[in-house]
C-alpha cells in the first residue's frame, strides 16, 4: 500500500484503531469483552462504539447466549464490521498458477477462482498487463463495484514497503515494481507480501498462543517458505522483505530447484520436486503447465500409503529433509513456536517417521526441548487469506481516523 | 549363444581358431603379417589359409602396398573373411528405444534402424513378442535371409552364460530369460551382454594397448554403465554378470535415480538425468517417450557452451560427479586404463573442468598416476558393434571346426 | 543481573539515562556533540552534565582541539564517567580455560588473567565453588575492593533472564543456574550471555552502522557462535538465549563434533578442530587439556600459508563450510549486516577463496547481494568487553536514578 | 621374493609341486586322500611321496583314526612337512606398530612379538635399517638360525613384483624399494603384500568356498583395505599391486583421514577414526604413539555396550560407512563372496543395525541378493599368516624342484 501517507493518529483515533483491530483479529465481540480485551472501561467502549455504529462502520447483531442450562440466557449483542464498507481482492501468484479471492469488509469471502496460465515466461509489462487484466476481468466477473484495495501474495523475496519482487523462483524477470505498476494500471493501492509470510500472518491471526514469542512457520506446497514473527509481527529482513529459507542448500549435490541451484530444501519437498521425482520413478505423466494439481499430488500420496516402495522413499526423503530443515531453523532462531503449514502437510503421516528421526539428529535435545512443533493442515486459500486481512487493516486505519468536519 | 554344445578342438582346429580371432581383431592381413601375429611358419600360414580358402571361408582380395616412394611396390595379397558366411543382427534394448542392425559374416555394416515405442511396461511376454516381432520385421525389411545369429545388447545385470536380464531399470520385469525366449520365437541362437560390457568390448577390440593390464570403460549415455577388462576378457561378477556401476550411490540425499534409488552416479551423467534438471530449469519441453534424443542433448549443450549459467552449472555437477566415480575406479580397483565412452562424451568440454579438480581431490596422486584416462567418442551404435563382434566371434568357432569328412 | 528490581524511571532519571547511554556508547564527548547525538538543546545539556559532575558521576577532561593547521584550536573540555565508581569484572567460560578482565567505571581496563584448568568433567557445584574462587582469587590479587557485578560469558545456550546456562558443549552439566550459584558465593549481581551475543555486543557498540538493520555476528574461535541483532538490540529465542548456530548440521557424516553430533559448523571452524586434524596430518603433539592456545594455532596457519597442500586442503574444507554456513544466514535472515569475527579470522586469508566459492554457490545472487559481509579481527577479549559493556550499563541505570533526598 | 629365476618345471616337478600345495592348503593328508584331491592314481601318489619322504621334504605322523563307535579303527598315516626344513618370518609394518612372527616349515609357529616403536616420521634408509634391526633381534632372541625368507606384509599400495610401497598412509617416503633394501640388509629373499591382501590370502586358503567365484574381503582394524581374490588368486591392479579401497571418499566433507583427504572409509571405520572421536566426546586420554591398543578399543566398545549415546552414535556412524562401502563393492564388481574381517570386527555387533541399513538403501535388491556375506573375526595375527603361508609355498617351489644328481 505505498501510496498511504502517513499522518499521527490522534488519541482518540489510536482508541478507535485499537478497537478495531481487535475485532478484526477476535471476530465479532460484545462490548463487555472488547472492554476485557482492550482494558477499556464500559464506559470509554459504549462511547466509542457508539460513534462507529453511527458512522456505519460497525453494525450489530443480537445472537443467542451460548451459556447452556435450564435458564435461558439473555440475547447478547455483538458489534462487528458492516460489510459494506467496500471490499478487497486478494491474489496469489504461484508458478503459472493465480488465486482470487474477493472479501468484503466484514471479511466474508464473496467469491474466489483459480486460473493457471504461462506467466513464468512473461516479460515485467506483459506480466503486469496480464495480472491487471485478470484482476480486472476477476472484479467484472463477480460484480465487485466497489473494491478498496488489492493485497498480492508472491513467491520471492518481496521488498514489501517499495511493492517490489526483487526476486522469484516463479517468475521470469527481477526487481519487479508489482504494487507500482499493478496501483497504475488498476488505480487502486496494492498492498504486497511474501506468500510464506502472508500464511504465516493468516495462521498467527487465528491463534494468539502463535502470537507470543517467536514463531516460524514453515510452509509446504508449491514451493517452501518460511513467514517468522516476533511477538505477532513478521521479522523483516533486508530492503523489507522475509527470508529464502525453502532455497537454504541442505545437500551439495542434492537434486536440481528450480532456483538453478541444487539441494535446496524446496528441491526434495515442494510439490513439483515430489511429482518430478514420481515420474521417475512410474512414468505417470507429465503435469500440465509443468505443475501439478492437488489431484496429482494426492494421487501420488495414496499409491505411497497403499505401499509403494519407491514412492515410500520419496517420503521419507523429504520427511527427512524437513526433520533438517527444522533442526536449522531451531538451531539458528530458536523459537517458541515452529508451525509446519500449507498443502504438502497432505502427506505428515508419511513424512512424519523421517522428519521426527532427523530432527532428532541434527539438534540438541536441550535445544529442541524449547520449541513447540505444531502441524496446521492447511490449503493454498490461506496465502490469499493472509493478504486480505492485511488489506483490510490498512483499510481500518483509515476507518479510525475522523473525518474532518 | 545358450545352445551350442562345447565339443573341445583339435590341434588343428585351434590353429585355425587362432588364425581366424586374429583376422576379426585386426582386419584384413597378408599372410605374413599373419605369421607375424601368430608365431607360426610361412609354410603353416600358407597350409592352413590355402584350405580356408578353399572352403569359402576366407577370400583375398589385392590391394596396392602403401609402402611411398618411386618404386612402387608389388600389389600385395589380403586375406579376410568371406561375406557370404551368413550374417548377425545386434539389436540394443534401451529405454523405450531399440536399435537393430545388420551385418554381414566380413563385418561390413548392411543395415541399421532406430526404434522408438513403449517397453518399459510391458510384461514379459508380451516384451518378448515385441522383441522378436521388431527383429523379424527389421530382417524382412532389409531383405536378410541368412542371420546365423543375434546379439542383443541390455541395460541391466545380464547373467551372460544363461541370457537372462536379472535386473533392469529399463524393462518393468525381473530374471527375464530374453536369450531362450527370443530364440525360441526366432529359432536363432541369441547372445547377450550388458550394453556397458559391449561397448567395452567393441572399443577394446579396436585399439590392442587396451587389451593388456586392467581396462575400465565407464560408459556415459543413456544410462551410465561400466564395462571392465582383465587382459581384454570380460571381467564377470557373480551370475556371470558385469556391473552395475551407474547405480553406485555417489550422495545420500542426490536427485532421484530410474533405478529407484537417490543420487547414482547415473542420476547426475545420464542423458535423461542432464535432460530432466534442464527442464527445471528453461522450462524446454518434455521429451517423447520420457528420453531424450541426440537432438534434444546437443541443444542443451550447445546452449551451456554459449554460456547459460544455470545449464553450465549441470555440467559442473556432472563432471565431478564423473571425476567422483573414476576416482572410485582408481582406488577400488587401480587400473591401467580408464576409458571414457559413450554418447555422453560428447560434453567432454563441458564436463572436464569439475572432472579433473573432484578426481584430483578424491585420489591419492601415487595412484591417480598409475591409470591412463582416455575419452573415446563413442555414439550408441558400438553398443550393437560390441555384441555384432561376440556374435561373429561364435559363428567363427563353427568356421574353424572341420568338416567330418 | 536477576535481582535488580525494575522502578520505572522519571522523566528526568530517563533523560539522565540517555545521556549516560550515549557517553557509554560513543566515548568522551563534549556538551555539544552531546547535544547533537541526543537532539537536546544546550541548555538541557548544561543543567543535566552539571548536577552530573557535581555528583561525581562525570569528570571533565580538557583536550586540545583535535583541528590541524597553522591557528590551534581552543582546548576542548570533554565529559566523561568517573572512573572512581566502582568496578565490574567480566569472565568468559570457555573449555578448560577461563578468561578474566577487571575494568573501572571509566572503561578502562585495570587488569586480566588467562587461566587453564579442567572445567569440563566438573559438577555443578563444584564448577561454582571452581568459578567464584578463581574470580575472588583475581578481585584480590588485583587488589579490586570496589567491584560492583559481574559479567559471565558463557558457551552455550544461556537463559539471560533467569542466568541459566540450559546447555553447553564445554561444561558437563546441564541447567546450571550460574548466575544465582556465583551471585550467591560472592554477594555481587551476575549478569549472563552467550558468548558470541557477548562479541556481537561488543562489535556493534564499537560501529554505529552495526546497529542500524539487522547484523548477524558470526564468531569463529573456540568454538562457532552467532549473535545476532535487530536494531542493535540481541535478538532472544525461547528462554530468553540465543543461538546454538555452531550446531548447526551442514554436512550428514562430516566430523565428530564435541557437542555429540556430526557434521555441525563448528567441527570444521573451531579451533579445536582445525588442531585435531593438522595433528592428524602430521603429528604434531596433542595440546594441554585438549584446547590448543593461539600459538599452536598460528603455528598450523603459518605452516599453512608456507605451502602445506594437507593443511591447506584443511583451510579449504574450513573456508567452503564458512561460506555454507553465511549462505544459510542470508536465505534464512537476510541480515543487513554479517560479521566475521573472533580468533579464527587470523586465517581469513585462507578461508577466503573457498568461502566466497562457496558462498556463491549457496546463495541466490540477488539476495546474496542485500547483505554486507565485514571481516573484524577480533581477540577473545572482545568476549569478555560485551559482558563488561553490558554490567556497566546496568550499573548506569542505578547511576540514572536520582538519590531520594 | 625378488631374485627367485623362473626355470620352467618338469611334468614330475609340476606333479610334486601340486602335491606340496594341496598339503600346505589342507593340511596333513593321508595318501588316499591326497589322491582323492589331485585326482592322482594310489600308485601315482605312492611313489611321489615315497621319494619326498626319502628327500626329508615329508614326515609320516600316526594318528588314531577319528572314526567313533565301538570297533576302533585301524591308526592311520598322515604325510606333512617335515619342521626342519628352514623357517620364515612374517613381519607386518603398521602405524608405529610391528607384529613378527617365526614359522617353521611345517607352518607351526615358534614365536611372536609386538613391537611399538615411532617409524612414520623415519627416512627410507632409516626406516630399512630400523626393520632390519628389529627382525634380526627377533630372529636372534628366538634362537632361529634357518630363516630362508622374509614375508613382509605393508600397508598401502605394494608392488608386489618388484617389492616396492608405492605409497603408504603410515609411512613418511613414497616409491621405497622395501624388498631390495631389507633383502640387502638380511642376506635373504623377501616377499611383500598389502596387509589386507595378505589377509584375504589366510582368510581364503581356510576356507575352500572362498577360492572359488570372486570374493572381496574388507579388512577393518588399524585401517581399512580390500583384499579381492579371483578364483582364490589375488587380483593385481596397476604396477601389481592390490587396492587403496579403504580411501575412497564416502562423504565429501566427512572427516580428516590420515591420507591427507577427507571423509574416507577409514576416516569413519579405523581403529585410529573411532578413537579419535571418543576422545572427542568423552575426552579419554590420548592413544601411545597416536595409535590405540587393543584394550582402548575394547574400552570403547564396552562402554557403547553399556549404552553411552555419543559412543553408539559413533558405531551407528560407521556401520553406515560400512554399509556403503560394501554396497559400492556389490554394485562396482558383484562379488559372489564379500568377507568381513579383520579387528574391527569385534564391534559387528554395534555396527550391523546401520550398516544392514545402509547396505539395503544403496544396492538393487536383485544385486544385493547375489553376493554371500561373511563376518569373519580375525585379529591382526593373520596378516602375517597371509604373508607367512605366500612365503612358505614360493619355499615349497624349491622343494619340488628335483636336485641335479
Amino acid at each position: 500500500m505505498t501510496a498511504m501517507p502517513l499522518i499521527p493518529l490522534s488519541p482518540r483515533e489510536t482508541a478507535r484503531r485499537r478497537l478495531l483491530d481487535a475485532l478484526r483479529r477476535e471476530g465479532p465481540m460484545a462490548r463487555v469483552e472488547i472492554g476485557q480485551h482492550l482494558g477499556m472501561s464500559p464506559a470509554s467502549v459504549s462511547e466509542l462504539t457508539a460513534s462507529l455504529l453511527d458512522e456505519g462502520i460497525l453494525v450489530a447483531e443480537e445472537t443467542a447466549d451460548q451459556a447452556s442450562g435450564l435458564i435461558r440466557g439473555r440475547p447478547k449483542t455483538r458489534l462487528y464490521f458492516a460489510e459494506t464498507l467496500g471490499s478487497v481482492i486478494g491474489v496469489w501468484t504461484g508458478f503459472n498458477r493465480i488465486e482470487l479471492r474477493l472479501v468484503d469488509s466484514a471479511g466474508r469471502n464473496r467469491a474466489s477462482r483459480h486460473i493457471e496460465r504461462p506467466l513464468r515466461n512473461l516479460g515485467a509489462n506483459e506480466l503486469m498487463d496480464v495480472l491487471a487484466e485478470t484482476i480486472t476481468a476477476f472484479a467484472q466477473g463477480t460484480g465487485a463495484h466497489d473494491v478498496k484495495a488489492i493485497g498480492l501474495a508472491c513467491q520471492g523475496y518481496v521488498d514489501t514497503r517499495d511493492g517490489i519482487v526483487a526476486w522469484s523462483p516463479v517468475l521470469g524477470t527481477r526487481d519487479l515494481p508489482l504494487a507500482s505498476g499493478l496501483g497504475e494500471r488498476l488505480g487502486l493501492p496494492v498492498l504486497m507480501e511474501n506468500d510464506a509470510s502472508a500464511m504465516a500472518f493468516a495462521i498467527t491471526q487465528r491463534n494468539s498462543d502463535l502470537r507470543s514469542g517467536r514463531t516460524a512457520c514453515l510452509m509446504v506446497g508449491d514451493g517452501v517458505g518460511l513467514g517468522f514473527l516476533i511477538q505477532g509481527e513478521l521479522y523483516r529482513g533486508a530492503r523489507f522483505g522475509g527470508s529464502e529459507f525453502g532455497h537454504v542448500r541442505l545437500r551439495r549435490g542434492g537434486p536440481q530447484c528450480r532456483c538453478g541451484g541444487r539441494g535446496c530444501i524446496e528441491a526434495y519437498l515442494a510439490d513439483y520436486a515430489l511429482h518430478r521425482d514420481a515420474q521417475l520413478i512410474d512414468h505417470r505423466p507429465a503435469p500440465t503447465l509443468l505443475l501439478p494439481g492437488e489431484d496429482a499430488m494426492e494421487s501420488i500420496v495414496e499409491q505411497a500409503r497403499a505401499g509403494d516402495p519407491a514412492l515410500l522413499n520419496l517420503f521419507q526423503a523429504a520427511g527427512e529433509v524437513l526433520g533438517d530443515a527444522v533442526g536449522i531453523l531451531i538451531q539458528t532462531l530458536e523459537p517458541d513456536h515452529i508451525v509446519l503449514c500449507g498443502p504438502g502437510t497432505r502427506a505428515m503421516d508419511l513424512l512424519r517417521p523421517s522428519f521426527e528421526a532427523a530432527l532428532e539428529s541434527q539438534t540438541i535435545p536441550e535445544l529442541r526441548a524449547l520449541a513447540a512443533i505444531h502441524v496446521v493442515e492447511s490449503s493454498m486459500d490461506l496465502l490469499t487469506e493472509g493478504v486480505v486481512i492485511q488489506a483490510l487493516r490498512e483499510l481500518d486505519l483509515d476507518l479510525a481516523r475522523l473525518k474532518a468536519a
